[in-house]
């Protein structure tokens, strides 16, 4: 089954999976630049986000902030206690979010249990995720800024139960089961067939220790380096079907049809003790049951893969804020 | 079939459906607002797009441009001679595209023979769709802000040939056939179980008769209003499977995964010609085969519904410029 699902993720991302890393470290070429001819430039209009994401870094000064190494993508950018986020009102949760671990940031009074997952009213009441949407979905609410990652202020801590930091995750394992269901298929133009559907159900499995063991590994990681930059979020990655042609498909759950993502990916940013470099993990995680005694390491992919798949950027923002990247991937 | 896709859609929308036009027309709550705390306001960074989307409206003086209503998002704006859009570096096509048409842009001497389709350049390698993309895919080049709109300059016309004014639309009739695989089904936790699969492969079919008649309307309402504000893009709607669950299922094309939307959508928005209102008229197409004898009014439905299901936000920006708002709807 872990293999079924790595395989799929590996088609699923397609051209961007063979890249070797080494080529994510050389010039990218064909950066977005903001347009100066068109309507725009001939208009008066009040402030336009054409700058581009690997414009979007902070100064120097500005050290310890999550964005340090600027944002992955410009669209609907919040601000919490916490961390950055990026939301997608089209699936009601987050592109991705950005949070800064150290020492400092993990240790504190903080009470979970003080904690209660709340409706994120600066979200459009169209594009926003409920309690409601999850409740009997069979999907936990799952973290992207983790909250145990935030103990040094409860206000901090509350800012994670947003529900624009939260997707739907698997959870229960209620088993595998087959519904045998009799339906009429789609009609040629000229008859309607009726088609005998023998449909696999999958239900939701337990996902929680690997994404939990992982959001641990960013913690462990607090000691030996500087400061963790880690930005999560969702995937929809495409799959070979039947007909060898590709497909995203991905449920919705709730009366606002809150997307479930296919799978997570997390990017680890890791500043050096000497502050002479940058070290980089990203991994990408299915959203359904895996195997917890699976090293992590096997769920490294090539940055390329998620910035392909998400339609995101890190490394260009990055480059501009260390000399010296290095690439830990699973080889 | 023409009555499945609409029950299709209507499926899909979920919440959307059944809300009332002149519920749109009433003032909403829940907008979003610029977060005054957290990090970024902290820390000094060079300009944060955080500005809500109803603020982006021009000035009186600018009328004439194409945002005159403001963005439906502010995410990825580029500005083209002919057209605002917001690029969707996910999906490699637009998510909404605005053009404003009136008599002036729709005459003059462009040729249509001297544009080719062009990857526009301004978007990342890794989210730029190419001509390769949709060679032998068996999906069209579907325009969303339309060539024959802006013959009064061939830049203009020139600029609605960038791939990412683009997105696949169905096109030639192959027909409807079905394929008999065999294939391992999901096991589970103990068993491996062989399923046979009757899966249905749909192809595409031609819709460009019922998209291009209702491009026509658009030039042809020019006639009837002082100016015809035209905003398109994809959608990508769910609908219920047979687990009785809700799904989003879009293929995907070519070697950078170009998403094929399920629908598109176009938003028109009349002025009228004393200039004392408003008229707004919304519309969902199948991106699938249309019988064209079906009146466009069928393909009317409640701007609301494009809201929830597009992420986008219209009625908000709209009524910062007028008072009076019309919607038309198929009632």
């Amino acid at each position: 089954m872990r293999r079924w699902c790595r395989t799929g993720a590996t088609l699923a991302i397609g051209a961007g999976l063979g890249a070797a890393v080494s080529r994510l470290l050389s010039p990218i070429g064909g950066e977005e630049e903001p347009d100066r001819f068109g309507l725009l430039s001939r208009i008066p209009v009040v402030p336009v986000p054409s700058v581009q994401a690997s414009e979007l870094t902070v100064s120097p000064g500005g050290s310890g902030a999550a964005m340090k190494y600027g944002f992955p993508s410009l669209a609907n950018i919040k601000t919490r206690e916490s961390y950055v986020i990026s939301y997608d009102p089209r699936t009601r949760t987050a592109s991705w979010v950005i949070e800064k671990l150290n020492p400092a940031s993990l240790s504190g009074p903080s009470d979970r249990k003080c904690c209660e997952f709340k409706e994120d009213d600066s979200v459009h009441v169209f594009h926003r995720s409920t309690n409601q949407d999850y409740k009997g979905s069979g999907f936990d609410r799952g973290h992207l800024a983790a909250a145990a990652n935030h103990k040094w202020s409860q206000k901090a801590m509350e800012d994670t139960f947003y529900l624009s930091n939260i997707a739907p995750q698997v959870s229960k394992h209620i088993g595998t089961h087959y519904t045998h269901i009799n339906t009429t298929a789609v009609p040629t133009m000229h008859t309607l067939v009726l088609l005998f559907f023998v449909f696999c159900v999958k239900s939701p499995h337990l996902n929680q220790v690997t994404w939990n063991n992982l959001e641990k590994l960013c913690r462990s990681l607090t000691k030996r380096y500087l400061n963790v930059y880690v930005c999560s979020g969702p995937l929809y990655l495409p799959r070979q079907e039947a007909d060898g042609k590709f497909y995203v498909r991905y449920q919705v759950i709730g009366r606002n049809h809150v997307s479930v993502p296919t799978h997570f990916f997390k990017v680890l940013i890791l500043e050096q003790m000497d502050g002479r470099g940058v070290e980089l993990r990203s991994y990408v995680l299915p959203n359904e049951t895996t195997d917890e005694k699976v090293p992590l390491e096997r769920f490294l992919v090539p940055i390329e893969t998620i910035e392909r798949a998400s339609g995101l950027l890190f490394v260009p923002n990055i480059m501009k804020r260390t000399s010296s990247l290095q690439a830990i991937t699973n080889k």
